[in-house]
Order: structure tokens, then sequence, then C-alpha cells
């Protein structure tokens, strides 16, 4: 497909954010050309603290001269923007209800997860615990992905979607936390159809090159 | 307008939850008829356990015989599956992205102080502090109201939409935390508009007689 022309399209972001690379997942799969405008987020620029005023946070996306915040709001802003591309959504309003819970359930639980093995989980037993927790996510989004993908190799179906875009972004730290923690966390016997989804979305080609490796990640932290 | 026949909807929950009363705004928006399943908290029904095994939580929106759980996504699927009712999300992306923003910024930020009003805030310093960041929030969202409205009547424009719903659910606590702090959040001379929008958007018909009054609230704490 032909890339849009959007040269009025900015992305204010750093590659280590997992909501920026959303961002970035969404608008490969709609083919929008942007801009990355990388931020420091020590020395936040001016257009970041004007485009999003509230919480001063990345990703941003500015579309013309209207900026759009927070990660799971932008990808849907590109997927009814940008309508004929492919569809990030599915179509049905139920598959749509159970595609915004679990991208929540991901943000809260997983992220959550990631982020206290990364900062609070210092001694085994608070690491174990989170890997406790790694396994509890981790089977419900297996079985979320079995009934949503129905047989195909997303969860989107054939092709990616919301919730590929919402939990692919994570796959780049949750490999520094297998790194880190000396585990598979998506592991071929407890959770296969997500171990085997993850190489799928990683080598899709909005996905690819824009997913972080973890060398990349662990020298961001 | 004659309500939709919708025998099949069944809405769990109690009076006293924001998130509850936010799903009931939607559905009376729409005029869809629905059962209301009282659930206690401290017994929690088969049927409860059953339609939201994630999270066990109220609101559950059972429609036919698919659950929908979380109160925006609840809110989203009735504005999609009930579409030849008024609209509930703006239409065009942008304004929709904003309203998301602002729903997700009221649940974490307001829906916070008050939270830590009615749990944390014991002593006279946590008590300021939370007051400041009610002060903070009310002003940030008269702001918005101020642009969403364009001079009309609610968020939505002429007629209640996602943020009146979506911050509509949370004055009866609001009301229970200005009684208890003696002190006036929305204020005539700080938020005058959003406290005029308070007083419409209790006297809509979808919100009227849904909404309960402190006392009641109080005798759920």
């Amino acid at each position: 497909m032909a890339a849009s022309i959007s040269s009025d399209v900015k992305l204010l972001g750093f590659r280590a954010s997992p909501f920026v690379n959303r961002a970035q997942f969404a608008l490969n799969l709609k083919s929008v050309n942007y801009e990355f405008i990388v931020e420091d987020t020590d020395n936040k620029s001016e257009l970041l603290l004007k485009s999003n005023p509230v919480h001063k946070k990345v990703p941003v996306l500015i579309h013309g001269d209207k900026p759009v915040n927070e990660s799971l709001v932008i990808v849907q802003y590109i997927d009814e923007t940008w309508s004929d591309g492919p569809s990030i959504l599915p179509e049905s309003p139920y598959d749509r209800a159970i595609a915004r819970f679990w991208a929540a359930y991901i943000d809260d639980k997983l992220f959550g997860s990631i982020m206290k093995w990364l900062t609070d989980a210092k001694d085994e037993e608070s690491k174990a615990a989170v890997l406790e927790k790694f396994s509890e996510s981790l089977g419900l989004l297996e079985e979320a992905f079995v009934k949503s993908s129905h047989g195909k190799g997303f969860f989107g179906g054939e092709n990616p979607g919301y919730l590929d875009i919402a939990l692919g972004c994570h796959l780049g730290w949750l490999k520094v936390v297998e790194m880190d923690a000396k585990v598979k966390l998506l592991d071929e016997t407890k959770t296969p159809a997500l171990a085997e989804w993850s190489h799928r979305i990683q080598s899709h080609e909005a996905v690819k090159g824009t997913l972080p490796e973890p060398d990349e990640l662990l020298s961001a932290l």
C-alpha cells in the first residue's frame, strides 16, 4: 500500500518507551508517514510541555496543530482518522469492548508487573511474588488470545489489531525481565499460543525495527 | 423517545458505585430498558464471578449472554450497540480523543482524590494536600468544559455525552467530600461553568433519580 501523505504528523517520544512504540506500530500499520521527534525526559521540550500540559508525558501525536495524548487514545485516534487503512479495532461492538478491556488489563497488570520488577522487586520474596503475577497475567492473556484470534495468527485475526499493538509494545521490556530473572515468561508450555504470537508480531513489518532489542532498553535504564 | 425493547439487558451493581451509575446514565440516555441486579460486595453472586472472572467487580453489563466489564468500556459498548439513540461519544476523531483523554483523567485524578479523602486523609496536612489536588483537577476540568461545550450546556454540547457521564457519576461522592470537608469544591467563583453544569446534569432525566444523594452514599460507607 502506498504511504499516505502525512508530513503534518509528528510523534514526540523516545524509543525505549513501550507506549511510544505502541503509537509507532499503529502509524506503521496504517502506513502513515510521521516525523519522530526525540524527547529527553530530563529536559522536556517546549513543544511537549505545550502539547501535553496535564501529564507532560510522551507519547504525544501532533496531527496538524492538534495534539493527542495517551497511547491507547492515540491508537484509537489513528484508527478513526486514517479509516481507509487496515482496521485496528475490531468491527463488532462486543469484540471492541473485549479488546478495550484487555488493553486496560495489559497496562494495569502486565506493565505494572514489569515496572515492579524493574524498580521495586529487590529481594527473593518480592521477585517471586512478581513472577507469580506475570504467570497469572500471561495465563489470562493466553486465554484471551485463543478466544480473540479464532485460530488465526493475531488477536485481531489474520492481521494485527488493537491488542496486538497494546501487548506487542511491551515485548521488549518483557525480554529484559526474562533475561534479568533468568526465566522464560512467554513459555512454549504454559503459554504456547502467545509464545508463537510473540515471534509473529515481532517479525511483522509494522513492528520490526521499531520495537527495541533488550540491549538498547537496558542502556536506557 | 420510546424505550428500546431490551429485556435481555442486565446490569450488575449497586447504587453507591459511581461506575455503576455511569453505566446507568448511558443506558438511560439511550432509553434502553434493563434489569438492575443488586450485588453484595461481601457476598458476590455466581453470575458476577462468572461474568467478570478477572476483576470480580461491578459494573457488569450483560447483553443477551455476553458480559461487558469496566465502566468506560461499557459506555462505549452502549454507544456503539444502540447507535440509533443519541450519540454519547462526539463525532470527530479529535473530539473523541479529547473526551477519552479527560475521561481517563477523571478516573485517575479526580476519583483518586475522592478515594484518598475517604480512606487515607486523616490528619490536617494530608487533608489539605487532597483538597489542593481537587482544586487543581477541577480547575483543569473547568477549562476542558469551556473548550468542549462550545458555550452550550454540556461537555457534549446541547446534550449530555461521554464526559458528562464520566464526570457526572462522581458528583454524589464529591458532595460527600464537600460536606465532610465543609468546603465547596465546585465553586461558583473558581469553577463557575462546572458549578452550573453540575446542576444541569443532575436534573437531566438520564441522571435524576439515578445518582444517589449524599445521605444514601454515607450509609453505604
